[in-house]
């Protein structure tokens, strides 16, 4: 135990905000994280956008029909209400120039209104755009689309040749006309550096053409789980009288990890045997190349703590104890190069360790919020608490309702928690009393 | 237009909750979904389970050790404070019954006290465990792990054999002991069915040694998107006399339908032409076998709406408006058997009504919650507007601000959002007044 860099014992132990902002120092110093990649904005939902992207083009890029109806012209704005003839349409997605190359109206007659559809462009020479249905009658004359037969038409019931007509009462300037960079300008952000990408953004960059985006990579965790009491899996003896119980922390820190952005791509088992915990290491991280090595277990004051054994004596290391509960020993340090984030044993332990000190590190996690403490709560004397807790909604609060007992073992009353609240050392909590909610 | 089963002009709309019922109506009467499959707990993060888990053991599953300590009996207890000797070893997942097969004081004698690791299991006659650091002098002797040697011992540092012994001055009755049973019993539910499996559920299920779970199936989700004005990926003109624009559809529904924990298996085009979408819906079919399809855009009043047009006639067909801004214009049918929810087409919209109507229909969303309005606002007169707004958490309330304007072409102003805050047809919502938000 000489090897180890403990924490002198009655020396202050450190603030969760300490021991995080040790290990984000750990990872800048040994790792190859964050590095960044160009994937394409199809497949980036939920990625970390490095580069900033702004837009090509104005949004909408061109004026276009908010609605199905009829362009006018001003000279037909000033003969309303009135009756128009009708000419061809304009469908999506045609350029409007190639039937009306000199507008809508090149005369200033006022006679004639053009049929445009919901997203087409807007011609030269349109000052508003009246609704199909109202105009009367309130629906498109038949056959308008053929060039040929501008302001004539062939009505099938009847079976002879009409000019079709549509009455409008009223209409005002500029109506139904989305106006070209209405939404935003070119040379605007389409979405900033440090977003993360949701479907609404992932829209606006397809939206302007936008088809790669650089984004960091997900850190390439490697997962160290164990213990001798912890079978492997499939390895469980589960008669009455066996000491060992399965491995929850492997599937448990893999899917968080999945829900916090980094990428799971290994699993080393440990046993109680510090050479072969060092061999199987090597061999993960030579296969598996991950950007960080994430423990659980073996780091505190007994007799086969193989992971701070392990580890103590190497670059960077620290082993002792954050003033929190649970996850109160806490320990880092590098193997082969790699940072090693080194999590207690105990599951609840582990999943509180990962919430407040890997995935802030390395990943993408809620920002912590301020609630109201639906019971009263007393803290611990020296060291700050993060129960387990669920969030209450209700009429414009948002409460914390604790869910378990505060033991680290109690991992299934754990289970419907979505928060850990956090109780200051010394607090005694009230009704009114706000509290610091880490969202899970 | 005579096909179409609209709404008769003049109609009560619906309102978004009917149109919602009528949704999930159609999907249990056409679709194949929700089926069920078992998948391994390590995969089942972020699922729905179908069946609910017992525990098959207790948890704890046998008692054991919450520290690396010393176990003491009933006897030894009375004799604190005390001198006691030290026996052999407990190490985590071992039997204790192999050592101790009469427990730790078959005598009654009080005299030795017991090292036992965190997680080991508690032998026969252990009272009490106290910390190895509560201890004097404060860490484990040598070599207490041969059990061979159980009492005596080899101080290395004077090579002659010594009785390594500890001073104990206090010790509570149970402590550190953590009893089999106490986080929960065998037959419990671990997780019931209808829950999201979240990291600490998979750890729970992993920790009882359950392996599968019954999970619902993702829905395999086929995304129809298009429009004339749209261009196909990589077809796209960009020359600035160019009507059309590029699709943010298909992007932004596969990645909301991949939010909402569906499954986007494929993806159509929908150009103006009804025969040519037939085409190419039902090969679209034929290759992924969706549960349902998804279509967005063609089902408005203009004279190319070839979704509309496809499938009016067909089997529980609906084309009408609901009493929403935006998302206003909705229709649903079916083809070739397979349900089909039809989306108006711009993004805003399809981003909306994807959210209030397919993600609840078939995949899983949050709850609605109760928002305080971070602004004034004044409703429409006729129908409920679900602007985009952001979350506000302060001090224990939460707020909703509106990031963009009501317009449904407004897409990079809607970037920033993540939450759709709903404001009642009529409502004049002032600072105190509660909005419903639907998180996106």
């Amino acid at each position: 135990m000489s090897n180890c860099r403990q924490q002198a014992a009655g020396s202050t132990k450190l603030t969760p905000e300490e021991h995080l902002a040790n290990i984000t120092e750990l990872i800048a110093q040994f790792g190859t994280w964050p590095s960044t990649e160009s994937i394409l904005v199809a497949d980036a939902l939920d990625r970390y956008l490095v580069t900033a992207v702004p837009a090509p083009y104005d949004s909408p890029r061109f004026s276009n029909s908010q609605v199905d109806g009829y362009a006018l012209s001003q000279a037909a704005l000033d003969r309303l209400p009135g009756s128009f003839s009708v000419g061809a349409d304009i469908p999506a997605g045609a350029d409007p120039a190639l039937k009306y190359p000199q507008g809508i109206d090149p005369d200033n007659s006022g006679e004639t209104i053009v049929p445009i559809m919901t997203g087409a462009k807007i011609p030269a020479g349109v000052a508003a755009i009246v609704r199909v249905e109202d105009a009367v009658p309130p629906e498109f004359p038949e056959n308008t689309h053929n060039d040929g037969t501008n302001g004539t038409n062939t009505d099938a019931s009847r079976g002879k040749p009409t000019a079709p007509r549509r009455e409008i009462s009223m209409a005002q300037k500029g109506q139904f006309i989305r106006q070209q960079g209405i939404d935003s300008r070119a040379g605007e952000v389409i979405v900033d550096s440090g977003e993360v990408l949701s479907p609404t953004a992932i829209a606006a960059l397809a939206f302007q053409g936008v088809s790669t985006v650089k984004v960091r990579k997900r850190a390439r965790v490697l997962i160290a789980t164990g213990g001798a009491e912890v079978a492997e899996i499939g390895e469980l003896d589960a008669e009455a009288g066996s000491a060992v119980i399965p491995d929850a922390n492997f599937p448990m820190l893999a899917a968080q990890a999945q829900r916090y952005g980094l990428e799971p791509v290994g699993r080393v088992h440990i046993d109680d045997d510090v050479d072969s915990l060092a061999t199987s290491l090597q061999k993960a991280i030579d296969v598996h190349q991950p950007d960080l090595v994430v423990t659980s277990g073996g780091i505190s004051k007994g007799k086969y703590e193989v992971v701070r054994q392990l580890l103590a004596d190497g670059d960077g290391a620290w082993f002792g104890a954050v003033a929190q509960q649970p996850g109160g020993p806490q320990g880092y340090g590098s193997f082969a190069g790699v940072p090693c984030i080194c999590l207690p044993g105990n599951p609840v332990s582990s999943l509180v360790s990962f919430r407040l000190f890997v995935a802030p590190a390395v990943g993408l996690v809620p920002e912590p919020i301020k609630v109201i403490s639906a019971e009263p709560l007393t803290g611990l004397s020296d060291k700050d608490q993060f129960l387990r807790a669920r969030f209450e909604y209700s009429s414009g609060h948002v409460r914390a309702r604790v869910v378990s007992g505060p033991g680290s073992h109690l991992l299934q009353q754990a289970v419907a928690a979505d928060a850990l609240v956090r109780v200051p050392a010394g607090a005694t909590v009230n009704a009114r009393q706000r509290l610091w909610a880490y969202p899970l």
